[in-house]
């Protein structure tokens, strides 16, 4: 894939350049037009993230399509959003930096705040609990009204965690656990009622899949998200195809939320286009609904001021900007956000860990034969070409995506910041941090393997089933 | 109204007509923004037509906002449908030909059939009924396959009828009732099952009312509806608030529609614009789904291809163009249409009776004096300025509203004959035509009353729950 990006940029012209972006962005549209492997269309965008480096450099101004070299001052900014180097949205993710995404100024553009040492501590402060590795090692990075919702919890009033995945296939990978294992842990924290949102009627609609594949995949993967332990009796599961049909009251808030914003809106947004669908144009209601309590009157009894809290990569934010914008036109309160950073593939972390590309991904359903072989063979490492070269000058953890995998799943903080040192003064080699890694990974996936066993689909249709929770406010 | 139809456009310019109906153009946009009264805004439409006849007169070219005369040779027809001096989509009908909108351009534009002397005869051959009076005068005077659906029912394979309604107000008036009591009379005559669309998210998405009130609206016109003699054995009535959220597989149906629409047709169909909502570009498929039997799994035990007939104003038919467009490419048997004229204004045909407009309406709660007074002060006659110069002359029954209403509802078709004749001739006054027409209302509508009063809340809630209905095929 870095093959493509080895072409230096100083003796193009900045017309040679535009035209070669404009070519290349043809490309990425074609690729994706056609369907095309997941690699490819990486390898596509990479080459014309970095041709877009290339011009800004080379002329001073972002490149735009239609607007040859320095007849178009005026920055216009109607599409999904693009921060330079990274692109960001609900559908891609990818950066030309091997460190991953630039998650500072990812909370500039998209005006949230950080979750600083401060917030940490307040949080283990308010639940008398230690913050979830997660919150110590800056994973869950930016929020929204995180602090109001801790004053209205010192209040003793209470709220509710929504979280959701769209499912597009049988197996879950490891960074889809993400969202769910920090949801787990604030859902124990607080003791508090928990929605989860399966968006198959938005996997429909973007996908090559029939509605029956799609309700399918969303009774597999919501085996896999009861695996991750969540308390039966706190939490509600639903599919988007039934439960549209099954509560009069979530539809009330979807066309709510329809009727208070435009196409233009979501044309800004997430760069929909005069040839999308109208499913696709309209689908951001429905995922904005569950942020509302009345969506849950069989929960929250009626009431329409619960406020939600959601815990999600910070990719999903578009849509709860929207949600947020449109809340207090409609009488609600916004949805507060919790925003994690991307799970890395395993060849690095210009892009995110992908369900579609089986190299880049360890799965829910690996063998420990099958993680061992594919973190040796695939994961990216900061390590040197030599064993001589590795011990005289060290690895860069930074970028070694094993360190990356540690930062997310080994719990102890003095292990894993010694290993970092050794791994940076070159005392411990890339093969000895593989095998910590796959010592890591196989109990963990061995024993969610073990837990999804358990779940008989008499559990997932109680979890499934709209009905009264417990809890106490 | 006519005053502003008054100017000549014999001694303006090319130029000077067009920024006159630039202007116009801003005129009209300007009163729908403002909610202006409709009175108003049918008079700026009114000249905003004129204007245009005169400027093809004048240039020989079709006026196109921004393009100046003889820019703009190449047509381009993105806009919702404006067949020369007739606008008819389902927000606008209006015409400058006093005798109303001309059908059989309007069976060219659409694309649809014309229900010709034989369909009608076919109609009674297959039904073994004498034809409805609506279709003996042309009233439904279009259609598309309705000849299949006689070819299926002749093989003893059956059909089902589906109609509806948009409520935005408390009070039916009398053009409401048309396709009501021709669908009816379809029930009676095929002994099918009928469901009937109560769009109350529709009238949320268009009308500044709360959801309560449009379904509150729903209620309130499921009792006219139920008072028209709907059999409550073969009859659904749904509102799409509730049954959206009772019936997974209406959802599912939706979805699959709005998965295979896009953006661009609904703007080339209906005019939708960047800034509409979302939930506008999205509901022609709400409007759609209940065109296919599995919306309905209830009544049709999961049977997917019954097929259906809509009877219908043919201001809905952009509506099921798109409908049948998309119906094979979901697996699904295209819907069949019966298409009416539209039921005048008192103040003529021009424009469409309108429940927003109490002086151009007799309403189903009208009492008899309201009616005499009405049809005696509003309805536009086709007389004579004097009784001698009628008697002389005679009147023109064409452009006489109280004659085209007797046309509706008058059920003797001797009598309707003579009194067009004894009109024609100038035998028969406006005064005596319109007590006429008022002897012909009065007992209609005072009836329609009784019965209306016998509709309780629990016939209501019968009619409106999702349940098998009895049927033979």
């Amino acid at each position: 894939m870095t093959d493509c990006l080895g072409d230096g940029a100083g003796d193009m012209t900045p017309m040679d350049l535009y035209e070669k972006l404009t070519s290349q962005g043809d490309t990425v549209r074609t690729l994706k037009t056609e369907k095309a492997a997941k690699a490819d269309i990486d390898a596509a965008v990479q080459l014309l993230l970095k041709l877009k480096v290339d011009y800004k450099q080379v002329t001073g101004q972002d490149y735009k399509t239609g607007c040859p070299p320095s007849e178009c001052a005026v920055s216009q900014d109607n599409g999904p959003a693009a921060d330079g180097e990274d692109m960001v949205d609900p559908w891609n993710v990818s950066t030309t930096n091997a460190k991953g995404v630039d998650y500072d100024k990812l909370i500039v553009r998209f005006g949230s705040s950080k979750i600083d040492q401060e917030l940490v501590d307040r949080i283990e402060r308010v639940s008398g609990q230690k913050a979830h590795r997660f919150l110590r090692r800056g994973i869950f990075f930016s929020h929204r009204d995180m602090h109001q919702v801790l004053d209205t919890y010192e209040k003793n009033k209470s709220f509710y965690l929504y979280t959701g995945r769209g499912p597009s296939s049988d197996a879950l990978h490891m960074g889809h656990l993400i969202p769910f294992i920090f949801t787990k842990w604030l859902q124990d924290t607080f003791d508090i009622p928990l929605v989860i949102q399966l968006t198959d009627d938005e996997k429909y609609l973007w996908k090559d899949l029939s509605l029956e594949d799609c309700h399918r995949y969303t009774m597999e993967n919501a085996k896999d998200i009861i695996a991750c332990g969540f308390d039966i009796n706190k939490t509600f599961i639903f599919s988007d195809l039934d439960y549209m049909g099954a509560s009069p009251d979530f539809y009330r808030n979807v066309v709510k939320v329809q009727k208070h914003v435009t196409f233009n809106q979501v044309k800004g947004i997430f760069g929909f286009g005069d040839s999308d669908c109208i499913g696709k144009i309209a689908f951001p209601a429905i995922q904005a609904a569950p942020s509302f309590s009345s969506s849950f009157p069989q929960i929250f009894k009626g009431r329409k001021d619960v406020q939600c809290l959601i815990p999600c990569a910070i990719d999903q934010d578009p849509y709860f900007r929207m949600t947020r914008d449109v809340a207090p036109r409609i009488g609600y309160p916004k949805p507060a956000l919790l925003h994690s950073t991307f799970f890395p593939a395993l060849q690095g972390a210009q892009t995110k860990m992908s369900a579609s590309d089986a190299n880049s991904s360890i799965f829910l359903t690996d063998t420990p034969k099958q993680i061992k072989n594919k973190v040796n063979k695939h994961a990216f490492s900061g390590g040197k070409d030599t064993v001589e070269e590795h011990r005289k000058y060290g690895g860069n953890p930074d970028v070694d995506v094993s360190f990356m995998y540690l930062t997310f799943f080994l719990e102890d903080d003095e292990q894993l910041e010694k290993i970092r040192q050794d791994y940076a003064s070159g005392a411990l080699l890339t093969g000895e941090l593989k095998k910590r890694l796959i010592e890591t990974l196989q109990p963990m996936i061995t024993s969610h393997q073990e837990r999804r066993k358990q779940v008989t689909e008499e559990t997932v249709k109680q979890f499934m089933t709209p009905r009264p929770l417990n809890y106490s406010f």
